[in-house]
């Protein structure tokens, strides 16, 4: 018989990846916050639950993907979270992006009423979801890795076992590092180029092509010379991820000045109301500091 | 008739470069601060001058790829530098990568004495110098640029004319606040991984393969990993170029924060002995802030 899936956070990547899971023939049990969304699951097929905990009662492995630390720690460990309705033989997947220590402390509290867990963040974004084609970063034990699999490939095109528990969570905050980072040098290469009246089409093709290149350069480059600044991937979730970085960072004592520098520049931009734009609104801070405007205005 | 060529600066790049266009079937006269270097040319093919202004005297189109700004302007408007000989309608090309603004002065300077100037920087490094694979960005009149092109493609894969003169200059500038700060990116994430016990080479498959990566990750992280900070380009061209970016900014007014820290600690790896390393012994610059080391040791 099919493993009973639970999905926990129907944002704008759950909703997608919840319903992968589904389309691959898996019978999937969802919760969400706000209850709206729980509406549009039930019309592709999904059964709804009142809260994490009936979710757990009536599932072999519950997913959960929401916000921050405190959001997943509510939804698991609180009074109808997902550990109060566990069965013993259990395997809950958290997919936000946390911090390692959060999920390495929960996976020890899971183990003690007898589930496994896994840390498993994604990156690909909203795209990435809605085609399936997310990468997915997994920390755990193996065996539990291998029974989690076929699920978790239905919405990834990149699945990597990258160690213990936390491990998850460890890489992914150092693709966080490189992309909020690499934002940063994008935005300040193309002030640059503004400033000194050079064509930044032909800019971007050259350094694309180049030792300059990145993935950040490639696809937020053209999105800066259009003006367009929606979020593929909000302010609020990079700043979110660099703090989680330089707490854990503190931990380990190890300093990492650029990395402090764009967080706090990146603060910069949620003072200036850009918490909801995209990260290539980073350019925002440089015409701020410049007290000059670099992209279109729409 | 072919065009006679003279090449000014034959160090790990420039010697490649010019037996590139002798073997496209070009006469070459060479001239180089170190006469050794000229004997090698010799054995090539190369005739050999006493001064630039020599080889400018033999020569309808002169390359020079030298140092810094300075040996730039010492070269081209010594005594017995290149204009000194130039017959009118030479054209000088200048293959260093200096500040956009002498750039433009010495085009100025040029055109004064009849002599066409293109700034054409490269990237690609002593591989693409050697396999003739290099990116070629150029400024200058279309004109000229059309003229010089049959030479440039001797040594280039790549190759943009991007705007007037000056402009090659600040694209290549372009390219090195991208690379600079990417391998910071790179360094710093690589530490924080390692510090978390994480296993680097899954680290790097992961982050290489979605939005996380670049050109410096992709190159540098394996090197990182292996101990190599040989150098496929040094801290010390790094730090002359983000010194020349920020000289720049300055003049503009614009206020680049994260290349300004990523300069300084370049210079803070000039200052413990690493000016000749690889770029990618940032890491060392890491390793000496956290008090411990994170690459294997040779």
């Amino acid at each position: 018989m099919s493993l009973r899936i639970g999905f926990i956070g129907l944002g704008i990547m759950g909703s997608h990846m919840a319903r992968h899971i589904y389309e691959a023939g898996f019978p999937v049990t969802v919760w969400n916050r706000t209850a709206s969304k729980m509406e549009q699951a039930k019309q592709w097929g999904a059964h709804t639950a009142h809260s994490p905990k009936e979710v757990a009662e009536q599932s072999d492995l519950v997913i959960t993907i929401v916000g921050d630390t405190p959001d997943v720690r509510e939804v698991v460990t609180g009074e109808n979270g997902v550990l109060a309705g566990a069965n013993p033989g259990m395997i809950y997947i958290d997919m936000s992006t946390i911090s390692p220590e959060a999920a390495k402390e929960l996976a020890v509290v899971a183990k003690e009423q007898g589930v496994d867990m896994l840390d498993a963040p994604v990156t690909g974004g909203d795209v990435g979801a809605k085609n399936g084609t997310l990468s997915i970063m997994v920390g755990g034990e193996e065996d539990v890795f291998l029974k989690a699999k076929p699920i978790l490939e239905t919405m990834s095109r990149s699945l990597v076992h990258v160690g213990p528990n936390g491990a998850g969570q460890t890489v992914k905050a150092c693709n966080q590092i490189l992309c909020g980072v690499h934002i940063a040098a994008v935005t300040e290469a193309m002030a640059f180029a503004a400033k000194a009246g050079v064509d930044l089409e032909k800019m971007l093709a050259v350094t694309t092509s180049g030792s300059g290149s990145s993935w950040a350069l490639e696809n937020y480059g053209p999105r800066i010379l259009k003006g367009d600044l929606n979020p593929g991937f909000s302010i609020r979730f990079q700043q979110k991820d660099l703090r989680i970085v330089l707490q854990e960072a503190e931990k380990m004592e190890l300093p990492l000045l650029v990395t402090a520098v764009v967080n706090q520049l990146l603060r910069s931009q949620q003072a200036h109301g850009g918490n909801e734009l995209g990260t290539q609104s980073f350019i925002q801070v440089i015409e701020q500091l410049a007290n000059q405007s670099i992209t279109p205005k729409s």
